[in-house]
């Protein structure tokens, strides 16, 4: 099932701040990193979960460094942002009882890669800058890989038909947080 | 100022229990991998912060994944242990005011990684196998790198003399943590 697409507000709006959106974009690679260790941490005993979000949270480290060296090539000061609520109410979507919370977790973190993957992708071929257009194309590249790997692990610990039945519940939540479009620019307004 | 020298008792009741021991070293690993993460997420606007930790997680990972590999080897399965008292002592002597709050982040940290450089030295020349021994070498080598890189940051954010005080504060605070050998075998016990 895929996603709802994103709409054209938002690119607008994205490639009216790009540098705003790089500042976010920092954020987000570096929060994905912290929710993989989480993961680890809350599920030590889950091996496939441990050995695969490893070399994820190393990458989005390194992802965090690339956007940061951006950041530098333009001027911009580093820092924080107040957050758009797409995280929160994803989080909240996610039930507080085992298993269940361990296969919402997944999902979530697999929808999140899911709509980066898409909005990375979307900012790939409107960006004038080439520089800016590589580093979304390589980007793009890893949200994909990263989305089919939650998802698997979401396979690993559910019978498929519960990942599914979830999966379509939580599709159509996440577009409704998007719905609105955030006033300010973010990777998820 | 140095540490002070563990007692032998910790040698003695690792030596014992080294697939305990093993089990606590990879929490510890990934522990220290969320700690530099937590740190980038308070400081983004902390460059040399940020530039330094991200490589320093991701080597964190590294370990972490190292050691789980060396759990597998030993037939132990992967889990939580219950926490010795070191980390959460040590985290209430952190002051909660900035800039003190940094500046004891800091430290504190390079203190773990001080300990740690010297524990793993202790196990690298008492270990009779040779895989734990090599593991142990080449970890002590990396906290070593680690401990350094805490205290540069320290000095890149404070004058010397500050850190120097603080330092000298925190060395016996944390050998008195240390001081009654924690009854569970633990990296920090």
């Amino acid at each position: 099932m895929e996603l709802v697409p994103t709409q054209t507000a938002w690119l607008t709006q994205a490639l009216a701040h790009l540098d705003v959106l790089l500042l976010d974009h920092a954020h987000c690679e570096k929060k994905a990193a912290r929710v993989a260790l989480q993961l680890m941490h809350r599920y030590p005993a889950h091996r496939e979960l441990v050995q695969d979000l490893i070399p994820l949270a190393q990458e989005e480290l390194q992802h965090y460094d690339w956007v940061n060296r951006r950041l530098d090539q333009r001027g911009i000061r580093w820092g924080n942002l107040a957050a758009a609520p797409y995280g929160s109410r994803l989080q909240q979507l996610i039930r507080r009882q085992e298993p269940a919370q361990l296969l919402d977790s997944l999902l979530v973190c697999g929808l999140i890669e899911a709509r980066s993957h898409e909005r990375l992708g979307l900012l790939a071929a409107a960006v004038d800058d080439a520089d800016l257009r590589e580093l979304y194309q390589r980007l793009t590249q890893a949200e994909e890989r990263h989305q089919r790997l939650y998802w698997t692990l979401a396979l690993t610990y559910f019978p498929e038909v519960v990942v599914q039945t979830r999966w379509a519940e939580l599709v159509p939540a996440e577009a409704e947080i998007l719905r609105t479009l955030y006033p300010q620019p973010r990777m998820h307004s």
